[in-house]
This record gives structure tokens, C-alpha cells and sequence, in this order.
């Protein structure tokens, strides 16, 4: 890729990518598009190859800037969040649909070869996972939450314009990214980058979930390597539903705490466990996933606790 | 249901099912929305329950005549067909999807108890049926054209914004209706409609497809039994996903022709075999629904080809 567009560009996952990206050798322009781009936050904003657009994807203004040179390879990760786009219904659809379908299709529009677009989708599309010990990829999807509602129908929106050829879609489904800055950012599943973030700078957390409470885990170096990955797929390789549920580390609470107590011994933080039921009941209850269908694409999990917090936490 | 709303009122399941709304009792309001409304040729314009809104539905204004007072009921059929859709993608994108989600948001905003909203979508959600002998109505939604994409995408936020509360919706999957008028819609499956006119009218037939193409048939009287139905039924006992397969008979080409044989004797028209692969393909080979759910629900086919015939060709 040569010329690449990244939306959410200044948010976690957004600032890994581009630190990669920029990395990457042929890589002649990036347009990072994000509400606000800090020069001072963002040092990479200074990279010549950088076009900074700060401002709304969805605005026509927006994108116009954005566009202006047709991008070759698209990663759309910019949304409103699972618990803020449910407290705002309106803002929810509005960015997670509606100006997610008009980048798409605006994208379909512009001269040359259909861009390969990365979309960040989620595993929120699933709804409640099954109470199985297992869950295969192919899991239907039932989503609970409007975030998941309007990720599941962009994923089948980026699917229809793949197949009509005006762009070359490719939606993976992200576990939870850890681990991310401790403000808040309107993920339910904080509390796993908050754990992390503590007990490894020795401090004490309380826990919202209990130590069998268990989850899936991908550190932001995995998912970037994933992300990347996506990008370079031929067509071809792709089945017609576009989507890819990523591999994720299946571990519990109280095995990850294990996991920084012996990387850090005695100057690993205390876990007090607080369980709250909502929370255990939404993140804290996944099964083993089995995704052969991903894994034989080549994309990967971070492939042990000792690699996720080598990566997660540094 | 006092105050109704129908979208596509204009349309052959539209007329359909304003005629027989009208000989409902306690119907007060019976608001339809089309982008013609011909006087002439729908009489039913006259009764002095019936408020004509002529316009796209998708339009602010005409939304806002249509939604003046707020409806108790609302049938949404309008609807870009199939193969117009695939023609005129921006079209069907606009119409099938955003126009139908903008709807959905404003009925969502009114006051009151929710509207129970009951949408026509489609078995073009499917995308290619399965080749087994049998379907079950779980069968995994897999949409082939741009149609069915943006119906499976509507089904979804109807289920979304029923479990926000803002409506009280159902979606539900349509076969295809017989017999439609031999004009163009834009169904593929016109040619179901065209072979029951003309053989019953006495005239010759050249038909698309081979006696052993199997179809599922819905008489247009059946449908509307399933639409009044959909409206009555408690939201208690809708499943999350509020969508239902309708019940669909399934019978052959060949079984139709010799069931319309025996009903007009040696005044029914022949047919001459010239299959075509593409349609054979799309129209011709489905396995027998079964759909154990929808029918617990109180749904219903047409129960046998006499039934069929002699409501959809009386």
C-alpha cells in the first residue's frame, strides 16, 4: 500500500496502526482522520508523509479532504464506542452506520482500483456468547447492544459493495484491545486494561469481575500485526461474507494476574476481587474460541500471557 | 390497531392489504403513503378513513404529513425490488436501507406507547438456499444481491430499536407473492405470477424454467392474513431477533401446472419448457421450509395448490 487512510487514526488502536504503518516500506501518504489531532500528543503528525485531516469522518468536508487523492488501502477504525453509542442512540447510528456506509460508498465512487478497506468491527456482533466451554467462529450473531447491532450490518454493508467490486472489504470482528489508556473511553471491557495497567506498576486494583471470570485478550502490538496482516490478503482468499473473527487469547482473571504476579514478583500489585455481576455477565464469560478459518489466513493471538504482557504492558 | 400507517400502499401486497385493513373493525385513520396514488385506479382513496400522502417516504416532508398523527400500526412495504436495486445501487441503498432506518428513527421519536411496525423483508436475505432437501428457518443469512443485504440490515435495527423501545417491530421474510399484475416490477420471480395468469387465462406459456424447478408460493390473500396477523401478536412472545419466516408452500413448476390443468380442464394454456440456467438457478431450486416457529406463532401458508389457485388466480 502506498497510499493509505486511517479514520480514528488518534485513538489506541488508531496511533499503533500508524506508528506501523509508517514503518512500512513504499508507504507514500497516510491521511490520519480523527476528531482532533494534537501535534504535541501525536509526534508522528510530523512525518512528511502525514496529511493530518482533523474533523468528523462523517462530514461531507471531512471527507472531501480526506479523499482527495484516492487511497489505495483504507483501516476504518473510528466509531462511537459499545456504552456511549448506547447512551447516545442517535450518535451511535449516525457515526457506526450511517457515515461509515457514506465513506464506503464514496469510496466506491472515486477512479482506479477498489481500495482494500480494513474495517474494525467487533465481537459485540455476537450478542451473548454461548455458554459452551467452546465457540467456533462461525457463531451466529444476535447482538444485545446497539454498537453491535450497527457493527453487524456495516460488516454485511462492507460485504455487499466488495462484492459489487467498488471496494475490496474486509471486516475483522476485535476482541478487546489491552491495554488501553485509563480514561475512560466507553468500553464495558476497560476493567482488563485497567487490571494490567495496575497490578503491573504495583498498584492495588479492585476488580469488577471475579479470578474465574474469563475473557478474551489481544495486546495492541497483536492487533496492529492482525490489522496489517488484513491488509494484504488477496482478494481472492476471502470468502464472500468478508468477515474474520481475529484468534484471542483465551485466559481468566485469575490467570492473568498470575501471569504479572511472576513476571513482576513482589512488586506486582494486590487484586481485590469485587464482583459485579452486570459485568461478569458481559465480559467476564467467554468461552475458548476456535477460529481455523482466521488461523489459516495467518492471523494470529499473542500466543501466551507471557507474550500479551511482554506486549501489553512493557 | 385504530390509526395505521402503510408505506407501498400503492404496491400489489399494498392494495391487497389497505382493502382489507379497511374491513377491519375500530380502524379510525388508515394513512397511505406512496409515491403515486391514482384515485382512479384505487377506489379505496374515497373511503373517508383513508389520508393519501403521495411522495418518497424517504422525503423530511412527506414524512411528516404521513406521521402527523402518530399511528398505532405501521406496515412498511415500500420497498426498490430486487433487480431494480441491483440496477440502481445508490437507489436501493437509499430506499431499502436509509430512507426505511430515517422512519424507523422518526416513529421511535414520537410520543406514546411504540407503533407495532411490521416490515416486509424477504427471503432474498438468505442469499442462495441451501441444496438439501429441507430448510429450517434458522438458516443462516448469507444475501447474494443488495437487496437482501439491506434487508437483512433493516431487520437488524428493527430488532435493535424494538429492544431500545422506540417500536414494537416484526420483521417478516416474504416469498414470493402470486399473482402479481404482468407489468415489470423488478422481482425475479415474476415469472411464478406470469405462469398462473396465463395458463389460467387459457393462453400458451413459455416458461423459464423446468417442471422440476420447486418454488415456494404464497397467494396474495395468504399474505395479508400473515401481515394482519403479525400485527396482533403480543411482543411477549417475539423472540429478541423479531424476524419470522413466513410458512411458504412448496411445490414444483410442474405440480402448479398440472394442479391449474385440473382445475380449468382442457381451457388452461399450455406451457412450453425453456429453462434458463441463471433463473433455474436463483428461482427454481428451493428445498421444503420448514418453519415449526412461525407456525407456533399462528402463521400460515396457503395449505395446498387448490387453496393456492383459487386465491391467487379466482
Amino acid at each position: 500500500m502506498k497510499r493509505v487512510l486511517v479514520t480514528g487514526a488518534g485513538g489506541f488502536v488508531g496511533q499503533g496502526l500508524v506508528q506501523r504503518l509508517l514503518q512500512q516500506p513504499g508507504l507514500e501518504q497516510l491521511v490520519a482522520v480523527d476528531r482532533q489531532l494534537d501535534a504535541q500528543a501525536l509526534p508522528w503528525l510530523r512525518d512528511r508523509r502525514v496529511r493530518a485531516v482533523a474533523g468528523d469522518f462523517a462530514a461531507p468536508a471531512t471527507l472531501q479532504q480526506a479523499l482527495a487523492q484516492p487511497p489505495d488501502g483504507v483501516f476504518h477504525l473510528a466509531s462511537l464506542p459499545g456504552s456511549r453509542a448506547e447512551a447516545l442512540p442517535d450518535g451511535g447510528m449516525a457515526v457506526n452506520l450511517l457515515a461509515t456506509a457514506a465513506l464506503w460508498q464514496r469510496l466506491a465512487e472515486l477512479p482506479g482500483p477498489p481500495a482494500r478497506v480494513v474495517f474494525a468491527s467487533s465481537i459485540a456482533v455476537y450478542g451473548a456468547l454461548p455458554m459452551e466451554p467452546a465457540m467456533h467462529e462461525d457463531q451466529p450473531t444476535q447482538p444485545l447492544l446497539s454498537y453491535g447491532a450497527h457493527k453487524r450490518m456495516a460488516e454485511i454493508l462492507l460485504a455487499d459493495l466488495s462484492r459489487r467490486g467498488g471496494v475490496d472489504g474486509l471486516s475483522l470482528r476485535l476482541p478487546g484491545i489491552v491495554a488501553r489508556p485509563p480514561s475512560p473511553t466507553g468500553h464495558g471491557s476497560a476493567f482488563m486494561s485497567d487490571l494490567l495497567h495496575r497490578l503491573s506498576a504495583g498498584e492495588a486494583y479492585v476488580c469488577p469481575v471475579g479470578p474465574d471470570a474469563r475473557a478474551w485478550w489481544m495486546s495492541l502490538a497483536c492487533c496492529v500485526d492482525n490489522l496489517l496482516h488484513a491488509a494484504a490478503i488477496p482478494p481472492a482468499r476471502l470468502a464472500p461474507a468478508r468477515v474474520v473473527q481475529l484468534p484471542a487469547l483465551t485466559a481468566t482473571v485469575g490467570e492473568v494476574v498470575q501471569a504479572i504476579a511472576q513476571r513482576h514478583g513482589a512488586r506486582a500489585g494486590r487484586v481485590d476481587y469485587r464482583p459485579d455481576a452486570q459485568t461478569e455477565q458481559h465480559f467476564g464469560r467467554f468461552p475458548v474460541l476456535h477460529a481455523p478459518q482466521a488461523e489459516a489466513l495467518g492471523f494470529r493471538h499473542d500466543g501466551g500471557l507471557d507474550a500479551l504482557l511482554r506486549r501489553a504492558v512493557p
